[in-house]
């Protein structure tokens, strides 16, 4: 595919740092990526300060937009949706409603993100819900998973909506032909499962999609297959579950390696092997979860995201916007309905 | 608290490895536990044949009780109760019945154990279902998650229900007096989560328990909580994501040290820090999971568990029989309806 001019907006002033990691990032990713632009949003001072300390300016293809409010972590959604009109997120938002930009990143707060994007973008028609998903490591490389934790309380006709949508996007960003689904389930066998997970396995088995069937726990990271589909609610606690086990592997790896003298030296020894390994596992190389189903690409970054982290997030909005994911669904949606 | 005759009835022929397993690993108990017996079941030659090769046979403390059939992995848990009456499975379980054994231990079929010790020993009054439940590491310790499987579709009841058994578990068994409990969700605030969560975090603060609300996947290997509870959906699915999880990251650790003969020899001279992490986090000293609610105690092993993993489970029977986990929950029971 040719490279097309990308322009992506991003929410300055959303995440715990602000302008100080997003401008550095958006730099970077200016840098990394000639054919793409980018529109600052957020606080002309803050945003401009950050630029000044880094020898940089606006240019043709670093635009900066003024807004003059921020939704914080705190808001809650229907009240940023409804007061915060010129928050750097609402306007990063309507720059893709626009047409102005292909794609907004925000580190800011998720359900407002998503009130926001839903009522500014609307949904693809035949997609009731917006889902989040995201990137995994496996031991196969990586795989997509969704939905994050946009929808709680989900039927079997939203998980089949998911595997749509998770397919699509997969099949465009990774030119891949008929990316696999899992559903994540407690077992192999048909027979297993709550009773939603089991209807959902009736619908995808007559979607048309590359349905391999149910999926365990352990085959996420396996990369059994290429798109993991369940609900909210599972998706969220299997990723927190995820973090949590690394925070604490980690911990114990660093309390073993700093016992004694010795062990220290051996820790010194092995520290190209550990960081090598840190990388590869690295969770700020995953960065950047989609907002499905929307008519305009929307990422999320974490909220904690650094500005080496955050970067990949801008990378991941390019990727979708240059994939023609967004024709793909609508056409795809048209021809399922 | 006194050390009482335990006795331990082991199913030998369940499991991935049968008697090769479940014998050795009883040999060791016995000698680790002098106060213990066991009562081994299963087929006689195997039995004998095991305890030859390791010079040792019936003594009062290890009597072999014959069994002429195996509930197969395979085996549907409904046919299994039906059919095979004479399995060293249901021996087991009889043997808690009958009172000639304090606790039951089986690698075999998970489903037919359920189903089997069910139909054998009852339920505690008050108590609608089982729940599976299992010990994890934390950096703090360790914490009690349930239901980890057994049931899938869960009413907020249900969950309160778990959070009784679960509390009466840990403060016999760890002597603790008012063991925590949190209620796995998507977020800490009340206002997140399922209907069902948010109706059991209603019900969990008027039980007088020591509930300290919503926790995310995250605060399990936090040691947040004493004891974790979720449906068994849920809890399956965060167990399954940890093993995969782990997997990944030894396999990666693994290729990093084995890049070339430098890596090599750092992983050498790592090895005795890397040997006492493997150990600190390693599953099988996990092993043995609770069958909760049951009329007696009924300890599930993993089916591929070694003679180290197994001898885990026995140890966690001798642990619950001793504790009066049983009395007390009955009592609980008895004032709460």
């Amino acid at each position: 595919m040719e490279a097309t001019a990308i322009t992506v907006a991003i929410d300055c002033m959303g995440g715990d740092h602000g302008p100080e990691v997003t401008v550095p990032a958006a730099l970077r990713f200016l840098q990394e990526n000639a054919e793409a632009s980018v529109i600052l949003v957020g606080f002309l001072d803050a945003i401009e300060a950050e630029l000044q300390s880094r020898k940089a300016g606006a240019t043709p293809r670093l635009v900066i937009q003024p807004a003059s409010e921020v939704v914080e972590m705190h808001d809650p959604p229907a009240a940023a949706l409804k007061n915060k009109k010129d928050s750097s997120m609402r306007i990063a938002v309507n720059l893709v409603k626009e047409g102005r930009a292909q794609a907004c990143v925000s580190a800011g707060n998720t359900g407002a993100l998503m009130a926001i994007s839903r009522f500014v973008l609307k949904m693809v028609s035949g997609i009731e819900r917006p889902a989040i998903i995201t990137t995994l490591p496996t031991l196969k490389g990586r795989t997509y998973m969704l939905d994050m934790g946009a929808n709680v309380d989900c039927s079997a006709e939203h998980l089949l909506q998911f595997a749509i949508m998770g397919s699509v996007l997969v099949s465009s960003v990774e030119k891949l032909d008929r990316p696999s689904v899992g559903l994540l389930n407690v077992g192999e066998e048909e027979i297993k499962g709550n009773e939603v997970v089991k209807r959902a396995s009736e619908l995808l088995k007559g979607s048309g999609l590359n349905f391999i069937g149910n999926v365990e726990g352990d085959d996420i990271f396996k990369g059994t297959a290429d798109i993991v589909v369940c609900d909210g609610f599972v998706g969220n606690v299997a990723l927190k579950t995820s973090e949590g086990l690394a925070h604490m592997l980690a911990t114990f790896l660093r309390q073993e390696y700093g016992r004694s003298l010795l062990t220290r030296l051996a820790g010194l020894i092995s520290l190209p092997v550990i960081n090598a390994f840190k990388n590869r596992v690295d969770s700020r190389r995953y960065n950047g979860a989609s907002l499905l189903g929307l008519k305009g690409i929307v990422i999320k970054s974490h909220g904690s995201a650094d500005v080496y982290s955050f970067k990949f997030a801008l990378d991941r909005a390019l990727e979708e916007a240059r994939s023609g994911m967004l024709n793909e669904l609508g056409k795809r949606m048209a021809g399922a309905f």
